[in-house]
C-alpha cells in the first residue's frame, strides 16, 4: 500500500556540541518519507526552490521515495531554517527562518497522492493539513503531527483538523496545552474524544507512549552513547511508525501497533546518531531488525516464579 | 533474607493541588520500609522524637516493620518537613525543613542490624551512610540513594560512599551532576565505574531505567488517572525493588533485577495515588501481583511477524 507525506521540504543549518552542517537537507515531509520508505511506498509532497538539486532529489530517490509531487518553484528557495542544541539536546533553538516557496504554499494532490491509502500531515498549518485530507477522502489511516505554535495561534482549526484523522503524534506537553489538562493519560482520552483512535504521545529521550481505547503501551528510547543531531526524531519516529502500519492490512491490531511504535523509536534512534539525514540514507533493513531485537531483550519482563 | 534501611523517620505537611495534610507520617525510611515490607523481614533504623506516639509505630508495625532500632530521643523532636507541589506534581517545593532531633542523629545500629544480609542508605549525608555502611560489613547487597544536594556540597564524600555499595538509585538529572556527563548511557557507566555494579536511573513520571555491566532494561511509570502526592515515590520504589531483591538468592540474575525494577514501580505507583503513607499501609500483596501483570501487559512487545 502506498503512504503519501505533506510537509516541509528544507535546508537546515544546524549546530550541536558534537558538531554542524551549515545547509543540508531536511524537513518534516523529507525524514518522514526517508522512515517510512523501509517499509512502503512513499509520495511526497512540498514546495522546493531552484535551488533544490539533483544531490537533493537522490537522496529521497535513493531510498525509492517518489519524487513527482514535490513542486518546484521557479525563481524560488526553499524553505530555510538555522538551529542549535544546548549540552543536553533537548530543545532545539530556532535562530533564522526562511519560508521562502513554504510561505506560499498550496497543496494540490496529483491523482495518484489523492488515490494513497494512507496519508501523513506532517506539522504545517491546520488549515492546510485539512485540505489536504478533504483531498485525499479515501484513505483508510491518516496521521498528523503539530506543535505548540498551532495550538497557541490557530487552535479550533486544530482540532477541527484533529476530529478527521485517525491518529495523532504529539509531544506530551503539547497533549497537556492542547487539552488542558496536566494529567496524561486524562489528556490522551480528551484527544481521543476529539475523533481519532489511536494518541502517541513523543517524550524525546524518554521514548513515547502509546494511547487506544481500551489498551496502552510505552516504549522507552533506545539508550545511545552518541546522540548527533536530535533534528527530525520526532518525523523520522512517525514515518517508520505509518510505514510499517502502512504495510499491514489490520493496522488497528494492538500488536501492530506496538510493533509500528518500535519501528518508529529504532529509525529515530538511528536519525540522531549522526545529522540529518546522513544516516538514515545509508541505513539497511537489516540493521533496523537488528535494533527492534534490541528493544524486544531491553524490555522483556518475565513473570514472576510462582 | 533481612534488610536494614537507615534514614529519616519524619512527620510530614504536603499541600498538593488534590489536597493537602498537615501532619502525616513520613521520611525516606518509613517509605522504604512499608514498601519493602512486603517481600522480606524489614528493620529500620532512624531518630524520633517523643512526639512520635503508638499511632506512628502502629503503621510500621502494621506492616510487620520490625522498631526496634528506632531511636526515640526523650524531649526531642522528630524531624519535621513541609513542601508544597505545583500543578503537574513534578517538582517538590519545600517551604520548611525542622532537622529536630535529626540533626544529632549518630546512627548506631543493633547487633541485629549489623547482621542483616541486604542494607539500605536512605538519601542522608553520605559521611553518615559510610558509617553505616562500616558497622554492616557482612551484608551481601548494599544500596544507597543521595540528592542534588550532597552532589553539591559534599562530592568527594558521596564518590567514596557509592565505592563501598553495590546499587545507586539516584534521579537521571542527579546522575549526569555527579559525573558531568550529559549523556545518561555514558554517566551510568562513569557511575559503576565508581564501583556499584548496578545503577538505577530514575525518571519520574517517565519510570526508571537500569544499568548493569552487560544489561539495560527501562520501564515506564504505571499510567495513573490520579496522582494525589508524589511524597516519597522514590523511597517506595527503591524499598520495592531491594525488598524483592532481599527476597531473592540470586539477586543479581539480570531476570531478578528486572522484577524488582517492576516491583519498585508497583509500589511507587500505589504510594502517589494518595497522601504519604495512607496507600501503601492498606496495600495488599493481591493488588501489587495484579499491577505487576499489569506492567507485563503494558510493555509486551510481540516479534515481527516472519
Amino acid at each position: 500500500m502506498s503512504l503519501v507525506v505533506v510537509g516541509s521540504i528544507a535546508f537546515d543549518a544546524v549546530k550541536t556540541p558534537f558538531g554542524e552542517r551549515e545547509r543540508m537537507l531536511g524537513g518534516s515531509a523529507v525524514h518522514f518519507s526517508l522512515a517510512a520508505s523501509f517499509f512502503c511506498d512513499v509520495r511526497v509532497v512540498g514546495p522546493v526552490g531552484d535551488d533544490f538539486g539533483p544531490g537533493e532529489y537522490a537522496v529521497l530517490e535513493g531510498r525509492g521515495v517518489n519524487t513527482d509531487d514535490i513542486e518546484r518553484v521557479e525563481d524560488g528557495k526553499t524553505f530555510f531554517w538555522r538551529g542549535h542544541y544546548e549540552y543536553d539536546l533537548n530543545t532545539a533553538h530556532t535562530d533564522e527562518t526562511q519560508l521562502n516557496v513554504f510561505g506560499e504554499f498550496a497543496p494540490k494532490l496529483s491523482e495518484e497522492s489523492k488515490a494513497a491509502e494512507n496519508l501523513f500531515l506532517a506539522n504545517i498549518q491546520p488549515d492546510l493539513q485539512r485540505e489536504v485530507r478533504e483531498q485525499c477522502r479515501g484513505a483508510r489511516l491518516a496521521g498528523l503531527d503539530s506543535m505548540n505554535l498551532w495550538i497557541d495561534i490557530a487552535r479550533d482549526s486544530l482540532v477541527k483538523t484533529i476530529g478527521g484523522v485517525d491518529l495523532v503524534f504529539l509531544n506530551d506537553a503539547e497533549i497537556r496545552m492542547l487539552t488542558d489538562q496536566p494529567n496524561l493519560v486524562r489528556a490522551a482520552r480528551e484527544v481521543m474524544a476529539m475523533g481519532p483512535s489511536v494518541v502517541v504521545a513523543k517524550q524525546g529521550e524518554y521514548g513515547a507512549a502509546l494511547f487506544t481505547e481500551d489498551g496502552y503501551f510505552a516504549l522507552p528510547a533506545f539508550p545511545l552513547e552518541t546522540v548527533s543531531d536530535p533534528t527530525g526524531a520526532g518525523d523520522s519516529f512517525a514515518g517508520g511508525f505509518l510505514g510499517y502500519l502502512a504495510s499491514q492490512d489490520g493496522w488497528q491490531d494492538e500488536a501492530s501497533l506496538r510493533r509500528a511504535m518500535t519501528y518508529g523509536s529504532v529509525i529515530a534512534s538511528f536519525n540522531v546518531e549522526e545529522f540529518g539525514t546522513e544516516r538514515v540514507a545509508r541505513l539497511t533493513r537489516e540493521e533496523i531488525d537488528e535494533r527492534f531485537e534490541g528493544f524486544r531483550r531491553m524490555t522483556a519482563l518475565e513473570a514472576a516464579p510462582a
